[in-house]
């Protein structure tokens, strides 16, 4: 079994978020780490798709992940598993979200000395995550095929706040009513940046084109 | 197209949401109208399953629908063009769950005079809905195929407060690394009591025990 470690953490209702957002992005620029924040509904296949990644990517760069849930932690543990990358549960006290001021003390508590992409797969939740600013230089959502394309209109906040969205399980759309154009159109509607990337953990489809979006993206340092 | 009511309710923060619950159920329980509340994750199917459920019912009880989202009308509106049934749209104001306030308030609003079922359509979440009793007589989940057989050891708290958990889009299960010994066994431990059924809005498997489930509860009277 890999190593996890688990921590909990509760909220300080009295935190400026924003402002201790804003200091873990420098404090981690200055680091050299590419801070990542995941976020999608619960089972859109985050812990399998950043597997499949970390696997793809962890001889070119050194990886953490860190895992928020509830109470279990079966994804940490999970990732930890199959990539033999260092990781952290860390454990919200029931919250639907994280914010700047949980993010701190856990990557405090997990140390990102030598780390070059620190990844945070987030709760699996399409509203309360998208309203806390994790201190992430980048924010990447997946939407899953078996959702449905309507998700955009009945969940705006996260798909404007969202860098890149992953359209995963992209291998089963032939069983599923999803229209990847109309799709696209709602969350350019949202959001005319975001970067749209159907994607398979599966098949491996799409996986290159994002190791080589993320690869990209400073303050990522290639050793 | 169908006839679809919005109202926007904000949560009051004083309210005791446990004894309001308690009110909306003896008032309806008076009025002989059960009241089902149906939770899930986003993209679970509960639109679809609603309407097909519906028109299977609409012949049989009266039947009005409640539908949660955070701004948009997308979930009411497709019930109501669908069934034909008399539909309400709430707009919760951004949060991730209704309270037992803002459903009377809803409940006030939209009347139940002549109804026999009263729908609601919760916010698709698999956190914050859990955590307040609508006062709804019963609790009625969705856990999809798709989104794995886990979810009830990363959300308990909603797998708890579930009277019957549906494993909708049952059809899809040959594509999905989903086991249903494996879920039945997860939601057992956190919830013997809980009734588990199959089902699928494509195929139609398990509607007639779900038909059958919800026309032997009262308060419901078959007129």
């Amino acid at each position: 079994m890999g190593k996890v470690r688990i921590i909990e953490v509760h909220e300080n209702v009295f935190s400026a978020n924003e402002s201790t957002a804003d200091e873990i992005r420098r404090m981690l620029t200055e680091n050299g780490t590419l801070f990542l924040n995941f976020m999608s509904a619960p089972g859109s296949g985050k812990t399998t798709l950043l597997t499949a990644l970390i696997n793809r990517l962890k001889d070119k760069v050194r990886i953490a992940e860190m895992d928020v849930d509830i109470e279990s932690s079966l994804d940490a543990q999970r990732v930890a598993d199959a990539t033999g990358v260092r990781s952290l549960q860390i454990h919200n006290g029931g919250l639907c979200h994280i914010d700047a001021d949980m993010t701190l003390r856990a990557i405090q508590e997990f140390g990102v000395e030598g780390v070059d992409l620190l990844i945070l797969e987030n709760i699996g939740n399409l509203v309360c995550p998208a309203e806390f600013d994790t201190g992430a230089h980048k924010n990447i959502m997946l939407l899953s095929v078996p959702e449905g394309d309507d998700k955009p209109l009945k969940y705006p906040l996260m798909f404007t706040v969202s860098d890149i969205v992953l359209v995963t399980k992209i291998d089963t759309i032939g069983f599923f009513n999803f229209n990847l154009e109309n799709a696209e159109k709602y969350i350019h509607a949202l959001n005319p940046n975001a970067v749209i990337l159907p994607v398979s953990a599966k098949t491996g489809e799409g996986l290159s084109e994002l190791e080589e979006l993320i690869l990209g993206t400073p303050p990522l340092k290639l050793s």
